[in-house]
């Protein structure tokens, strides 16, 4: 019986083409038992061709004319959507935008230009309807970035934002694929913690939302807070391996809505050992930068596109220039003299001794040809604890290292760190925090070595090689002050 | 001046064997300042053969012989150290169990059986010392894992621990590889939500550690925990990728110091849109399991061995048979009837339509053999809001299934999802959470299609290929009850 059922495929598929709808109706019933799944992305890219097969997604435009209906199904799998064309006899008023489908029929070459493959359907199934009056998106609409940024749970159904998504994931695999080619071991450095890395305010503390048995007493016995970074762990992994890295979410309870700013936002974070100058960082920091950006460009070339063209027109050539050069390096002091020497007034004090804001490192980006620059050796009392002192009296800096890009600033910051006990030990003794961290002493009283690292914002990345102007639109679900629906 | 360097160089690698300490001390001079950096790994797999190289890292055993003194060096890039042999006159008392050290030296075939390969130091220099006496591991001795926790910082300086470090490491870019290879796009699902999935409580809330301006406003204007599950937020992209999955850092605030409960554990969690039946999930969920698996102890033969021979020994029979075969099916019906016939006295009931407890769990899989074995159809109200009903009265079972694994348990948990609007409306609106979950409600009311999902606990995972007992010990810096070090 099974054979019999495969020569009867064989025979539909290679005669479909010239069966009409009608006389072909007992071959597809057996047709209809066999075909093969194809993913959007495989149909497009004629898989199967002739072959009867079956395709399910959502319906992301519909034509009706006189003799046929034209869709377009997309699954995710790609930016592209597979057009299906069928009698209109197979029309269905639920076919909207939106709404969920199984086609089966004969993929084909199409005799239309804008695509090599079509579905030739003998069957459209409606597997989820979708009202087309009260769902968000309308057909033949180009919805704003803005306008989708209101539809949490829906946005992902636009073409722009699926192709965030796809590019995101990318973007991801390119972070991992680089530090696994070059020898870094990945940690999950944790979550919760009892330590503020920076020193800073602006932390999210957790307790348990029905407190313990015992009154007052805390969960982890110690408050708690959402890690603002990775590096701390990390230097700990650092004595015993030379490379890590770690890639996850961090936190701010910064009280912002601005386009710049989220309560949660992702970290690339890397440390290496055995480090003999900046230059140790900033080899990594720039490596990483254009190994991923050229695998995104690489691997998402549709998606890019649609971004550098429809949504940020233009921005691709300041992604090739970034790509083109060496990425220049100015000390903090040769910022500050070029901050001091330009004709643009500034609305922050460019003095030595003062940090960078975002309007002078914009600055410094357009000053260099508007490509990524690094600036090294920060006034020492800009920097956290643990950055390592350059003893360079009386300018007295810190070696540290921050790499500015085109549209958003500053995209890393780093530093080597304070690897020598008792520098380490005074600094931390005057911030009268030598009991807090003598774990991390310990780090330097046993096998201590010259290391550094940085962060790289996961999203500003993004923003940088998409040109999105709004961090809320690279990530899936942004989370800011008074906003964390779902 | 270079090319005289070079020159001398390449005299210095071919006669370095024959020459002596004393005579060769100027075309040292010249050597190091060129040598090439090699990594262990490197080295250990002879990598350089013949030349002068610098390897930097921490000493694992110092074993001072007459003439000469053998040192062990490790940088975490693989288990096995570098063999380091160098004349006596190089021995240092800063050389004890990790210090580290940056060694100079020639690459060259060992003579002992133990490494192929050795290091023929010229020069050592203690970049770091490490006092033996406040160092908490000693040289020679073999530390339990037990033991070694106590030391959260320092613990990654011990082979076992490195080695799970690696392997973990390596786990994780095997669960990515199988979820690219086979299409589904990564989604960072977000730790901080509004929403409280399985409806449990067990929740960490989170609010800014020093509170807002306004007096008891809260910063989401909402109450905001830690996720417990990315599933609703994975639902979300089901409804434009028919394939997602996110891995991240999920939370319990469960008040357990158990060696089988975290407060801050990983989740692998994947979603895939258009299923016909629980096969569709559970085909993913072996899957992964086993590519998952055989990567791992293709990738970290020698960490996977190091647990197999002298941590878990004998674990590794269970962990081949696993993947030997395939893996039954039972249904919760058929499991209950294996555990009432079975000769074994349990602590919990074992009626139809009481949860299974790990003891049942760990009888079921001896049953089936000590191999993996799904658990289908569970009672309807045993399972979340979101599980799909059968349908199937009197029995009344929802489309859900669980992987129980040898010494675990239970590893996976999924179920089809509930896709039709007016079962789900009716299930969440004798709960009272329609409202709540209107937006979800909205995921069936635009473009709804069968589909379903699961998560794996990734340190589970690891448990049950390595065989460790604890959870604690598959994690870098693991969170529990009372426990937050650094």
């Amino acid at each position: 019986m099974f054979q019999s059922a495969a020569k009867t495929l064989s025979v539909a598929t290679t005669t479909a083409a010239t069966l009409t709808r009608g006389t072909s109706f007992s071959i597809r019933r057996y047709c209809q038992k066999t075909p093969a799944t194809l993913r959007v992305s495989e149909a497009v890219s004629g898989a199967k061709l002739g072959a009867n097969v079956k395709v399910q997604g959502w319906v992301r435009s519909v034509r009706p004319q006189k003799a046929n209906l034209f869709l377009h199904v997309n699954d995710g799998s790609s930016l592209q959507s597979l057009q299906v064309v069928a009698s209109s006899e197979l029309d269905d008023p639920l076919l909207t935008l939106g709404s969920a489908v199984e086609v089966t029929g004969t993929l084909r070459k199409s005799p239309r230009q804008r695509q090599p493959f079509e579905l030739e359907a003998d069957r459209i199934h409606v597997v989820g309807d979708c009202d087309p009056v009260d769902f968000p998106f309308k057909i033949k609409e180009r919805h704003s970035l803005e306008y989708i940024r209101q539809f949490p749970h829906l946005r992902c159904r636009t073409n722009a934002f699926s192709s965030l998504l796809r590019i995101r994931s990318e973007a991801t695999t390119a972070v991992h694929s680089y530090f696994k080619e070059n020898g870094f071991v990945q940690i999950h450095t944790p979550v919760i913690t009892s330590n503020d890395c920076e020193g800073a305010g602006e932390l999210f503390q957790v307790e348990p939302s029905s407190p313990n048995n015992e009154e007052g007493e805390k969960f982890f016995s110690v408050p708690a807070f959402l890690t603002v970074s990775g590096q701390l762990h990390l230097e700990v992994m650092s004595g015993a391996f030379s490379r890590v890295y770690t890639f996850g979410p961090t936190f701010r309870a910064e009280n912002s809505q601005s386009r710049r700013h989220l309560a949660e936002f992702y970290m690339v974070e890397a440390e290496v050992s055995f480090t003999q100058s900046l230059e140790d960082l900033t080899k990594v920091m720039e490596d990483m930068f254009r190994s991923a950006t050229e695998h995104v460009l690489a691997h998402c070339a549709e998606d890019v596109d649609l971004f550098h063209k429809h949504v940020t027109p233009g921005h691709r050539d300041t992604v090739d220039a970034m790509l083109k050069n060496r990425f220049p390096v100015l000390t903090y002091s040769e910022a500050i003299d070029i901050l001091n020497q330009s004709s643009q007034k500034f609305a922050f004090p460019t003095d030595w001794g003062c940090d960078l804001q975002t309007e002078h490192e914009k600055h410094l980006v357009k000053h260099c040809g508007n490509i990524p620059v690094f600036v090294t050796d920060y006034p020492y009392d800009l920097k956290p604890f643990y950055a390592r002192d350059n003893l360079d009296h009386p300018e007295h800096t810190a070696a540290a290292v921050d790499l500015l890009v085109p549209g958003v600033g500053e995209l890393c910051g780093g530093s080597l760190r304070e690897e020598r006990l008792d520098l380490l030990k005074a600094r931390l003794g005057e911030a009268g925090l030598e009991d807090t961290y003598s774990w991390y002493l310990d780090l330097r009283r046993f096998g201590s070595v010259p290391h550094g690292g940085f962060g790289m914002g996961f999203e500003r990345f993004l923003q940088c090689i998409l040109g999105v102007d709004n961090i809320k639109d690279v990530i899936a679900f942004p989370r800011f002050s008074h906003s964390c629906p779902l």
